[in-house]
């Protein structure tokens, strides 16, 4: 991938952009985009432009709380996040802690939670990092580099939109999952959470650097209205700039979604088009797509990046907005090289969330598939 | 009901008779009398006698944290609660709260729940107080007097076996339940837990006080080896000490027992057995007895009590050990007169736990009962 400008500072006017990019890379989860574009437009207007530092920049005895929201991305389209419920959820931290938290990090890339962090960053005045702890989004707790490294959550900080607030200590990360995910479920299905508390010297050993900027290259690609539409389609232009697969062009024909047990959770097919004329590819997803399967054959798989874009704009669909009807290109991403060790398979490949299929980089599984799809084509 | 002698301390020796007495009031729920009874002898011998004190004798500035199990009597059975759990319950407590508790009490009067209280004093070295927030047993957090009277539940601390914390601010009591339970599940359904700690000024007001004296008479009775047996079965003894209706001799003839959401939950069935017979007696649980009905017709309901004892002994059964063809006797006893208010009623009545039936005092079902006994009996 080509080299991109890094932020030093967020204004109104880089939200959309943001927001736009980080719904590429949240895979279809991390919450909806436009929702925290609008709160973190707000915010900002009313506080001033949030100040970004690179991960390098973390001194040792920095605190840097990851904020997010937790929960079905479908709740949270229908009811937004309270007001207060960032200060109150740095408050309930910094008052359990004893501690003042100094910089604020985004726990994912991904349309929401790549703006809630900037809100808090913009209502509390601390800075943002511009760095995550996933490099995608992921649907739960435990699936962060810290949990990677082998650090704890250490306390989970929840709060909700009626006032209630819960602190978590857990003994690792998968049960402090398991408690956060039946607070959200009582808390309505959503609810701002803050997990994985560090140093600025931890951060700097697990956090994946530079991905707001990042976020923020991709959604210029998408909205460059300077490009010329005959010679290269948003998705082609994306494709190029990330090194992204271009796997599959389709319909969908079908969309199963519920929300269950504070996930939202479904299956959607796609009937081809274009070169993929009669061929399916089959999504899954837990709030973020995590497996795609052409006629059986697994094309991308988690940890693996799995993106649904928009065929004409290239604009990323969320697994929330996904509709019957929609004509969608899916492409591919490799996860990076944290999600392809053993512990991060174990901790977020296909056999995690139950997927009988082996986990196969997404470039050797697109190297696989290109002779077969000539055929297909010839 | 007659006076009883108060208790000063509670020795080794005072725990079978407490815990019995307990199982009693606790209708059937509040945890196992023989689990809670092992623990907190236990714990006596290690650490000396529990010095007990009289709800008028709180001081104002007293910090009274209620310390119980919470979650399903089956899950304590057979998973009791780890030595280091009431410790670290009131560690968490202080620290969070910067204050250190002085008197631990009972949440209720239960086999169980009178049990770990005691323990949690044996282990502090503070002293218990004789008094708790139902008079009873009930199965859920709101179910107390503190918040008949409208205090808030305040932090809630759970601990669990595997060393896991959660720290709990909601606001309302029946919304801190509901998250509380779906942490409870969480933590393998059932751990250590205190709400609603008030200061002394504030627990003289609302707790119900002498129930563990209460319930060291009530065991007392039912020990007695004095007794002559041809004159008075033990259940006569009782019934005629407390002011008890004895409502229905029966054999369990069907029983339907599931661990749901947090609860021990079920329905049984009795077949009348002497002067009962060819009656049927349904008995309604979520951890407590919660409704009893001869052929339809309520003899006794929430909130008043309802015990089933052994028709021998006299010993009292929970709704975890009932079992198939048990032969008990089931005796009501007017409820508290905090619960007898319309909020008590509210809160704790049979519309709440979904019956359709009214609340009617189970005098007046007694009364109004007797002649058509009679009748069945001519």
């Amino acid at each position: 991938m080509k080299s991109y400008p890094s932020l030093t500072r967020i204004t109104e006017a880089d939200i959309d952009e943001i927001a736009l990019g980080a719904a590429v890379l949240g895979t279809g989860g991390g919450g909806d985009p436009h929702i925290g574009a609008l709160m973190a437009k707000r915010l900002i207007r009313l506080h001033g432009p949030v100040r970004v530092i690179g991960v390098n920049d973390l001194a040792d005895d920095d605190i840097v709380p990851p904020v997010g929201a937790i929960g079905s991305p479908s709740v949270v389209i229908e009811r937004p996040m309270a007001d207060d419920e960032l200060t109150r959820a740095l408050a309930v931290l910094e008052e359990h802690t004893g501690r003042r938290p100094t910089v604020v990090m985004p726990i994912e890339v991904g349309g929401g939670n790549s703006m809630v962090p900037i809100a808090a960053a913009a209502v509390s005045g601390l800075p943002i990092l511009d760095g995550d702890a996933m490099g995608r989004a992921f649907p739960e707790n435990q699936m962060v580099t810290f949990h990677l490294a082998g650090y704890e959550p250490g306390p989970v900080v929840m709060v909700d939109h009626l006032g209630n607030d819960v602190v978590i200590h857990a003994i690792g990360g998968a049960r402090s999952e398991r408690i956060a995910r039946a607070v959200t479920v009582e808390m309505g299905g959503s609810a701002t959470a803050i997990d994985y508390v560090h140093m600025g010297a931890v951060v700097r050993e697990c956090a994946i650097p530079g991905t707001l900027s990042l976020a923020r290259h991709i959604g210029r690609i998408l909205l460059d209205r300077d490009a010329d539409p005959s010679h290269c389609t948003p998705v082609d232009r994306l494709c190029e700039a990330l090194g992204a697969f271009r796997l599959f062009d389709g319909k969908v024909a079908d969309l199963q979604r519920e929300v269950r047990g504070g996930f939202t959770r479904g299956v959607a097919h796609l009937a081809g088009l274009g070169a993929d004329k009669g061929g399916t590819l089959r999504l899954d997803f837990q709030n973020e797509m995590l497996l795609a399967r052409v006629d059986d054959r697994p094309v991308a798989v988690t940890p693996d990046l799995i993106a649904v874009l928009d065929l004409v704009t290239g604009r990323p669909i969320t697994t929330e907005t996904l509709r019957y009807g929609a004509r969608v290109t899916v492409i591919g991403l490799p996860a990076h090289s944290w999600w392809r060790t053993e512990r991060g398979l174990e901790t977020a490949g296909p056999a995690y969330f139950g997927y009988d299929v082996p986990w196969t980089p997404v470039e050797e599984l697109a190297r696989q598939a290109r002779p077969a799809s000539q055929e297909e084509n010839a």
